[in-house]
């Protein structure tokens, strides 16, 4: 990222109609949005979510409110509008893409549709690993090849979002391989289980961990080993924005995951990362520390799919109007401020 | 506020497709703008914040970074569209009017601004009254008045915000009288003191305070021994806001100063108001804990003119957007969840 540009952002913003720092994070939104893109009067109409879904093994051992069925059930809920992430989008003027990097159905020729599947789901990773390392490179480059196309097709901003039934357990598995936090520290309810099913998921993460030891100096082999086909499509994603200079939100505790991949096999990518918001799972802040990103909302949400991202990105353009936008004291012929 | 409203509000959306209250305060925003509107499908076209802009007599005492004369030409900004108010409030959809309740300039005819000017501002509070009884009255109701008329065109939601050179001192003093904290404790920086700026600034509203005994039992003697005409028309739209059933989102500390007069008069109003955003001023969160609300937004903002209203206006949108446009189990096939 560009010190130079960020720099000079803010020295714009300082000229602004307003006492210095006034707007708080929105000013942080629009410096790093300005040094991110490279421009100082950064465009922000076209804005994208990859929505990333795929299945898990690990959901035959009881860890989801809810069946494996319901993730297909909702990439067509997507397809078809009715979800909570189009609407939100919607209102925010930000366009869904869902991508099928691991859905475990056929979805025919799905319209809309993003076909990448790498494979039908991963497998229990209680028996072994989840995916191989050639699956987890190639969903890792599904997420790499849409940050390319995207940038050839002028999207400026990027949002990551996720479906997949049981994907807050190789969620929790993944913080508590890097932190060494233990699997309680970081494990919590999901779409929504009980005491009992919460002390099942954590001693089903316990045994992932410990059947696999994934390394945390090798962050392939943990996103292989406990992650997901989708983590590792947003982990692409979230490489592939910093590689093209796109300012990229993650949404909520999964997304982070796949951006913690991100960051650790390379921690320059941080720099262009916006967490969206604060997720009510408990590893969520573990993986923001590590990732080092504030969040921007904290709305309690727990949903997914790109919700958090899409009202976070609404408010990062918010940011950028402010710098592209706003008199400076000149032009409004406003005086400055006198007293210290 | 209507329960039964409240109540069915949550139960439709219940039944969308989510884990049930994933979407957290989302779904609070569109069960309270249901219940307070008196309706299961809102309209949110129409959205209008109001700024009122007015002077403060104890601002020759030195408690601000910026000359009074500032106050007109901020107000000629606002009706430019170039101040901050103005961009934020364009991204998010809503309309800007300025009312001009007390400044002490002669406008002349500025196109669009709305003239309610009550006195040319208020009088210095170390020497006495700010208001008299009458003056704070017609304040007041130049707010209500604004509401009854926002009702009668179809405003869906209100925002407040405000313009005034010195106006933090006012609305710490405020929140002195009716909390009991000491002065110290709820004033803070405004628009960027320095700290023997700061220090003078306790001590005027120490002075404020003793010379003038404002009774906190009767909250149109605070408003008029220490508030000011623009706190006054605050407090009147918020009254109006709620008498009219009207959602009504109150931007930051000097507009909270304005809803706790409103709440301090009559505390069924309480259900009617939103707050934005918790701002940087140290005294914000008394207020809130006395109006009984949860800030939505934490941006660091100490900007007012209803910047934070106007970005947390669109996320209160984005609510009753959920409850209006996403699907039920039942529309999209979706099952529901099946473990607890």
């Amino acid at each position: 990222v560009d010190a130079a540009l960020l720099q000079e952002a803010q020295r714009r913003l300082d000229n602004k109609t307003k006492p210095l720092g006034s707007l708080g994070r929105l000013e942080e939104f629009a410096r790093r949005f300005a040094a991110i893109s490279g421009s100082l009067e950064p465009d922000t109409t076209k804005k994208v979510i990859y929505t990333f879904a795929g299945d898990h093994g690990v959901v035959e051992e009881g860890v989801s409110a809810f069946p494996k069925e319901v993730t297909p059930q909702m990439v067509l809920n997507f397809l078809n509008g009715g979800a909570g992430v189009n609407v939100l989008a919607r209102h925010a003027g930000v366009e869904v893409r869902v991508v099928d990097v691991g859905v475990d159905y056929d979805f025919g020729q799905a319209p809309g549709l993003l076909n990448r599947k790498v494979a039908r789901g991963t497998r229990n990773f209680v028996k072994g690993p989840a995916m191989t390392r050639e699956e987890t490179v190639a969903a890792l480059e599904v997420g790499i090849e849409l940050a390319r196309e995207a940038k050839r097709e002028g999207v400026a901003m990027l949002g990551t979002g996720e479906m997949g039934i049981g994907n807050t357990t190789p969620s929790s598995a993944i913080i508590a391989a890097f932190s060494g936090k233990t699997v309680e520290e970081v494990t919590h309810r999901g779409t929504g289980i009980g005491d009992r099913a919460l002390e099942n998921k954590v001693q089903v993460i316990e045994r992932g961990l410990a059947v696999n030891r994934p390394d945390p100096k090798d962050p392939l082999d943990v996103l292989a080993k406990v992650g997901g086909l989708e983590i590792a499509g947003i982990a692409g994603l979230v490489l592939g924005a910093a590689a093209n200079r796109i300012p990229v939100v993650v949404d909520g505790f999964i997304s982070t995951a796949g951006a913690l991949i991100a960051c650790e096999l390379n921690p320059h990518v941080r720099g262009y990362i916006f967490a969206a918001h604060e997720s009510v799972e408990i590893g969520h802040r573990f993986m923001l520390e590590r990732v080092g990103a504030e969040p921007i909302l904290d709305l309690h949400f727990r949903l997914g799919e790109g919700t958090g991202a899409a009202l976070a990105m609404g408010l990062i353009e918010a940011g950028v109007k402010v710098l592209k936008e706003m008199a400076t004291f000149e032009q409004a012929g406003v005086e400055g401020n006198t007293v210290r």
